[in-house]
């Protein structure tokens, strides 16, 4: 167990949290990110996605010096090999990552401090639609159902209001619960 | 390099994919799932996510043996310590994931053998509503472009034909393009 540094927060430095909201206020340019991927297939149901460059803060990162690799595939039952989580789980994990950075960031610009954040999630996805038996039935979730757990040092209310302004900010809960715009074209 | 059956298409046993699609059309509700996740913070931007039981087919899966991890984290630039790709990243991880088994698996019952096939992803975010400094920025993506890099033994009518289908179909590309509920509760 680390032991959480009194002017870091749930390891969150706020001074350059405060830093970084000066700097875009001062120049929303840099509020401008691109993040980036590249996947192979392989075979089957099985790719490899290759996460690296993002050009951020008004310039390409340099600070990766490696790139993440995160493969996805899909189990038995769904004709899969069952090397790595399927997409829509992969969906489930986006969310779940946002959402803990969410609390832990505000939490911290808040003065609250974290001793055990937890999140539970379920979706529901009828095959009907990515078999392409009906067309009344989407393909991705119908419904997405996230349980929290949180032991902190605020009362009540300051956790609703934490959760509040999680959910309002949240970039994948936004990229969910509301349309975005993907364009699909040949290289 | 995997040298691939000739019964099982880029690596799909398409047999077993017209045995699920049959039991489906004979039961509906086998095509019903529900796919889970459990994440815990754990310092700063850093979360841990365990991916391992499911239910569908009409039973909870019983064919993992083990959970899968996947962590997720923000760059320095974000905050954090760069362990691992952040949120949006992940989410195009996913879409990359759901769209290369949607290839791979429709080509393969159209009869289509793929050689190659690659994608690379981009999506915008504007910090302006992560950070809570304007209602009018969305939080999360403005918009993701994708292009594929494809070489298969279809002509290009039937790739795109593909390609069509694989956008009306595919899981993730629905969860972004359109709304999902997400119902968020503490446990």
């Amino acid at each position: 167990m680390t032991v959480k540094n009194q002017t870091y927060p749930n390891g969150v430095n706020v001074d350059q949290l405060v830093e970084t909201v000066n700097a875009i206020k001062d120049n929303p340019e840099l509020a401008k990110f691109k993040f980036r991927a590249s996947a192979k297939w392989t075979e089957g149901g099985h790719s490899r996605t290759t996460i690296k460059s993002f050009y951020g803060a008004g310039q390409e990162d340099t600070t990766r010096t490696s790139a993440f690799v995160v493969e996805g595939d899909e189990p038995s039952v769904l004709l899969g090999t069952d090397k790595a989580p399927n997409a829509v789980e992969s969906v489930l994990q986006a969310l779940a990552s946002c959402l803990t950075v969410g609390f832990s960031y505000n939490a911290a610009a808040m003065g609250i401090s974290i001793n055990r954040l937890e999140f539970d999630l379920e979706g529901d996805v009828d095959l009907h639609g990515f078999l392409g038996l009906s067309d009344k039935v989407r393909p991705g979730y119908s419904g997405v159902r996230l349980t929290y757990r949180i032991d902190c040092d605020a009362p009540p209310e300051k956790v609703d209001e934490l959760v509040a302004h999680v959910q309002k900010t949240s970039p994948v809960l936004d990229i969910l619960r509301n349309p975005v715009t993907v364009t699909i074209a040949s290289a």
